[in-house]
């Protein structure tokens, strides 16, 4: 029972620390896949093809919105960004369970068409909290620390149409639970329609 | 957050090994308790009062009923048994995730009055196993072990409505995922809106 992967949409507040989770959760389990999305935005130095980003033209991502390749897609200043189907279908049936980094509109999007999807939410404790992780990195200006504060503020009111809320505050912990939820979801009764049939046909038998 | 406890209602068909289960659970982790349930009938030998029920007489009990004081309750044959609420009510609120051991009738009530509850159902891997397992016991005759075949296919066409289904085929593993489940369950995103509310309204004064 439960062969199949699970698709797993993990968003969160810039700051949150989801890129450090989703490294360490593919570091210490061994069956989860990474969904690589698609862009239109040109490499930056140390990015690899099919790594970081599928590297594509925007003619090439026209023709895959076309042909509905893509899970999702959105547009952000000039570029675009998706997630292409056919990698994700592909781990899901080795028994993956796939893990997407995208923000809120695209995780909805992606629950609407797949309603099995699972959507969770990393947060840090508190709002104080996420400050300081952004000023930690010590790489953005006090101006764009408070455009990201602002944005979170926005993103939180979407935090309960997600089905998960995880506070990472140890990082270990953070991960464990990721882990713990993922699994345990493997339990679902929902996804597990065709044990329970056979069960009932295998007791009318007995 | 999640500081409260949840209750898991458990259930399964007679020989799944749910008492087995629960025993290794409250052994191997240290933040569950077990709901005891009160009844009329008479304790067998070896049973204590408040460990395996509270034991009750029949006028008691009906008084319980008439208070509300129980979470729900069933007459099997010539006795009730039920479940004490203030015990329940007690261990959650100190933080406990409760475990309710209840066949599927009451779990449904249970759920009914609180939808929070979590229904977990734990069967063998096949029928043949169930069957194997009853034998095993090695006390019962061939009548009964039939009887209690053909309840469990009664019971098998409850099994969807509960919401996570637990095969209990390694013990060990069986016992994790109870585990997982329960603890990936603090993290809903409907058990934790207090924690969505403060970070609203934290990251507005930011």
């Amino acid at each position: 029972m439960g062969e199949r992967g699970i698709l797993t949409v993990v968003s969160g507040f810039s700051g949150a620390g989801k890129g450090t989770v989703m490294k360490e959760i593919m570091e210490r389990y061994g069956n989860y896949a990474l969904s690589v999305s698609a862009t239109t935005r040109k490499p930056r130095p140390g990015e690899e093809e099919g790594r970081e980003y599928f590297f594509k033209t925007a003619e090439e991502f026209e023709k895959m919105i076309a042909k509905e390749e893509l899970i999702e897609y959105a547009r952000y200043v000039d570029n675009y960004y998706g997630t292409p189907k056919a990698y994700v279908e592909e781990q899901l049936e080795a028994g993956k369970d796939v893990i997407l980094e995208i923000e809120i509109q695209g995780a909805l999007k992606v629950k609407e068409k797949f309603p099995q999807t699972l959507l969770l939410f990393i947060t840090p404790p508190t709002a104080r909290e996420l400050r300081n992780r952004l000023k930690g990195r010590g790489t953005e200006t006090e101006d764009v620390i408070n455009g990201r504060m602002k944005r979170a503020g926005e993103e939180a009111c979407g935090m309960d149409q997600y089905d998960y809320l995880i506070v990472n505050d140890v990082l270990s912990e953070c991960v464990e639970q990721v882990h713990q939820i993922i699994q345990g979801e493997h339990r679902r009764s929902y996804r597990n329609q065709a044990f329970i049939e056979r069960m009932k046909e295998e007791l009318k038998g007995e």
